[in-house]
């Protein structure tokens, strides 16, 4: 059948719209899936059937794309799809071979399974949970189903699990601190998804993030490190349509976010990673137990898959530094390499990147915060950022002032004397979205005040930026409701109460 | 917003295309959800953006009938929605209140969920369970969420949980027992989902089943039994939703199939219901100890919604009768009526109907069977059928020999003499949809033999019917792959094996 791209923008949602002779001659009904195949390759689609005849079949840019923009494709319909029937053997509490979880993955990629079947699957996920065996599965599958890149010397690297607003500028640091010493580390990362900042939003304050895979070669050559935004290298792919039926759901099982986390590892040919495992109140680990747990799970399904993992639990129990969103995170990360940042941002880039130098044997064992710390202090790391800056086509001379910050600025001040006693993560990074981070970059949230930090009346607790009023506004009425920083004032209570 | 109806068919699918123009100025982007309110009513849509300009929006037929043809519309993004918390609480294992049941029920009917939210539901139900407070809750809300008809007098009801082919005809013989016994039974049942015949697509053989809410109750003062399609009353709507994602995920919990049977049967204010529960290998319950389990639930949840509930375990291990498919069962039902049909047929029909009976007050306890067996044979149920049949606008001089089949016809013969030692649901049931049933009404399986029958080499073994020569060609495929009858030879084996 011969095809047309729809004059239309329907986003991730896939659509074919079938003349209705065409429809007939191929008892195609409408709202029914259909499988397209087109350039070798197949991708499920709804159907809408035209009121009108005609002889092409239009498809929606998110299916032509997929294919690869065919001239013509051909659509049949589904009969049994085996995977259906794996998603149900694990939601009775079975556990499922390689081949059937290889088989679920296939059809995620390839979009045979849709919504309905994904949601089952990361539901099974969520209630009956998975064994290691099934993650190392899990994890090769979607490796698998994707493209890995390969370099010509061994690849490091470190990830943060996340959950902890500030963190996006930890990598920042740490990646050229890493680079410096001559050990090569290709971070691919992420953008938010529920959080004001990935660290491919704040690196892209500095430089672009989207490579293809020829650049990400070329690049490799010229630097030890960069930081670049994995979306556009076809990495784990099934990992993209899980995490965004994840986010719908707002569900995110362990054995999803360790097979999630591995994969786009292993899709970058690293075998030696760090992984930073926030812990605390509002964290996504709240406790050190299940902190354990989860890096032991980490070091298992890694070394079944030929990657050493060693696991930092380190403290997120507040936000990371004081600046929450791209720019601002920007701004102090820069400032941190020039020596003028946040002890906690420095000391935990230090501390991770030690723990690669380690594990790459550039440090002894023991010594590689030390070592670490040497090359942040010698001012190297600075210079290596700015080279990698520069490498990427961003503007190695960047200020960290010259950094464009959000044109309407509120602040929040405390309302009496006494000590900060609570700075909340799940509130500051609401707060900062609302104000328009990741999307606008110099939107977000400059804290002033951590935890025990005692506090004047009328002193600056934090400042919201956002280039929209509007947005400006929301934000500091999610203030006004989510009680970002908790103050106690001296005088906690009297006895009696009156007089 | 001013609206057209789009020329085009999506089926379920909900579509809003809306002009870029519009789209930019109410911050849509294409693939996301949105709120469409009109006429005081809302649902949820996915939002296609057209790459051209324009002043009006176009809905799919899909939504503008749901919101009862609106001129104009509002259209807005969602925020919260909690029913999402609740669904993901039940998953991991934590029981829900009924306003939490409530939330989720109404967000499943008005569309705000889609369809990775309401799967992730189903897949709660499956792996994790509900107990009989929340069965209640749920099938509470599901009642609430949609309309219920009230009649004059008290309504009684038979049901069966399906799943044996063959069954839809037992209800046709039963429904006129009753009714001849001044026992009022507005039967509302449904369309195949996954079998060859629903008893409404059987019904359908001998007179329209699709009726507004008014002629329903205009045909409740004619005769005091009919058997309809519940799908044009909008009776506890969620389900017919849910079905859709339980249907594409092949999952059927229990929980579901209690509160879905239970909430169309309050919709229809009945007091009284006969639950038949076919048990037996390939049988939707497969052991005697789980229809027993079952049986409990539901009158434990019928008792705490007034519902009077029985449960009948019937033997459930091969087909009812002799016919597969809506004509092919239609015929066998009406033989059965007119005293030339199986036993089987009959004998089901009479229990059933004679429990009836019993909790409707007009036959002794223990003596249901024997005043059901004297109406049937006395052609009083024959002679009320045919009642029905004209109420409902059929043609009441109907003949089984007219009732028509389909075109093509395919024998299937014993290849051994023997004896028959399976009859297997499962086979029949594909083959006789694969041969056409239920969409078409001709196609279907007729069997000529049931477990224990002595055959000889040659004699037929089943008929299949179809109206397409090519769907009688993948049926009879099937029969070589499915083996839908076993049959043994006398000789078992010889010793030694070989001489």
């Amino acid at each position: 059948m011969r095809v047309r791209v729809l004059d239309a923008d329907t986003g991730d949602l896939r659509v074919v719209l079938v003349p209705k002779n065409i429809a007939l001659a191929n008892g195609l009904r409408g709202g029914s899936r259909v499988k397209v195949v087109g350039n070798s390759r197949y991708v499920t689609a709804w159907v809408v059937v035209s009121g009108e005849e005609g002889e092409e079949v239009l498809l929606s840019k998110s299916v032509s794309t997929v294919l690869g923009n065919p001239k013509e494709i051909e659509l049949s319909t589904y009969s049994v799809v085996p995977s259906v029937d794996y998603i149900k053997k694990k939601l009775k509490g079975v556990k499922l071979s390689e081949d059937e979880i290889r088989s679920i993955i296939k059809d995620v990629t390839s979009g045979v399974l849709g919504d309905a079947e994904i949601a089952a699957f990361v539901a099974a996920q969520t209630s009956v949970g998975m064994d290691v065996d099934e993650i190392v599965s899990l994890t090769r599958a979607m490796v698998e189903t994707g493209n890995v890149l390969r370099f010509e010397e061994p690849a490091h690297d470190i990830h943060s699990i996340g959950g902890v607003p500030g963190n996006s500028k930890v990598s920042i640091v740490a990646v050229p601190i890493i680079a410096s010493a001559g050990v090569f580390i290709p971070k691919t990362s992420s953008r938010a998804i529920t959080s004001p900042a990935g660290t491919a939003d704040t690196m892209e304050v500095f430089a672009p993030v989207s490579f293809t895979e020829e650049e990400v070669l070329e690049l490799a050559k010229k630097v030890k490190g960069f930081i670049i935004w994995g979306g556009t290298l076809n990495l784990a792919p099934a990992d993209d349509i899980l995490i965004r039926v994840e986010h719908q759901l707002k569900l995110d099982p362990t054995s999803q976010m360790v097979a999630s986390i591995l994969s786009k590892k292993l899709s970058m040919s690293v075998s030696n990673l760090i992984i930073d495992i926030p812990t605390g109140r509002e964290a996504k680990v709240e406790s050190i137990e299940e902190a354990r747990n989860l890096s032991s799970l980490f070091v298992q399904v890694g070394n079944k898959l030929n990657l050493s993992v060693r696991c930092a639990i380190t403290y997120g129990g507040q936000p990371i530094g004081y600046a929450i969103g791209p720019a601002l995170e920007a701004r102090e990360a820069l400032e941190t390499l020039m020596g003028n940042g946040p002890m906690s941002v420095k000391e935990k880039a230090v501390a991770l990147a030690g723990l690669v130098l380690e594990v790459a044997g550039v440090a002894p064992r023991g010594s590689g915060r030390k070592v670490a710390l040497e090359i942040f202090e010698s001012g190297k790391a600075l210079q290596t950022f700015l080279k990698i800056v520069e490498a990427m086509g961003g503007n190695p001379r960047v200020k960290p002032e010259e950094i464009p910050l959000g044109r309407y600025k509120a602040e929040v001040k405390a309302p009496i004397d006494g000590y900060v006693t609570g700075v909340y993560n799940g509130a500051l990074s609401r707060i900062a979205m609302a104000a328009g981070a990741p999307q606008d970059k110099s939107a977000g949230v400059r804290l002033y005040v951590k935890r025990g930090h005692k506090v004047k009346e009328g002193q600056t607790l934090l400042e919201i930026y956002s280039n929209s009023e509007a947005l400006l506004d929301e934000a500091l009425k999610l203030v006004d409701v989510l009680k970002p920083i908790t103050i106690e004032g001296m005088l906690l209570e009297t006895f009696p109460e009156y007089l």
